[in-house]
């Protein structure tokens, strides 16, 4: 069965995420009140399979994420 | 007032994502049978603003993508 997956990876709260230091301040330069501007990663991708979400995880912790420094969450969904 | 808004821009259907087609590769490599997979930018922040559709609209179309090559979406929500 196929599957609609997006997964976003997080620094963990209190790592530095300096792309996002970068864009917020010149978001602000710009004149923009915004704070704790954050660049999380985000994956979007078709999956065919018979155990989606085992399959998620996996990628998860085998290459799109570290646990050391990332949380991460995902949505799968069939596609129709 | 303060809202709390994301900000996602993927390429254009049709333009390449290396990214994306680097990742696939390697997750295809590890066994999973993944299509089609995109790394779309994704922004996180607060923003204090009176007009926050407006203001994240400009930042969109300013700063944090480029429409000649960008479809965006955002979603805006109080910070409670």
């Amino acid at each position: 069965m196929k599957w609609k997956v997006t997964v976003i990876v997080r620094l963990k709260e209190g790592l530095n995420d300096p792309e996002g230091r970068v864009i917020g301040n010149a978001l602000r330069n710009l004149g923009y009140a915004v704070e704790n501007l954050r660049v999380p990663k985000h994956f979007e991708f078709e999956l065919e399979s018979e155990e989606p979400e085992e399959e998620v995880e996996e990628m998860c912790r085998k290459l799109l994420a570290n646990p050391l420094i990332h949380d991460y969450e995902y949505s799968i969904e069939p596609v129709s």
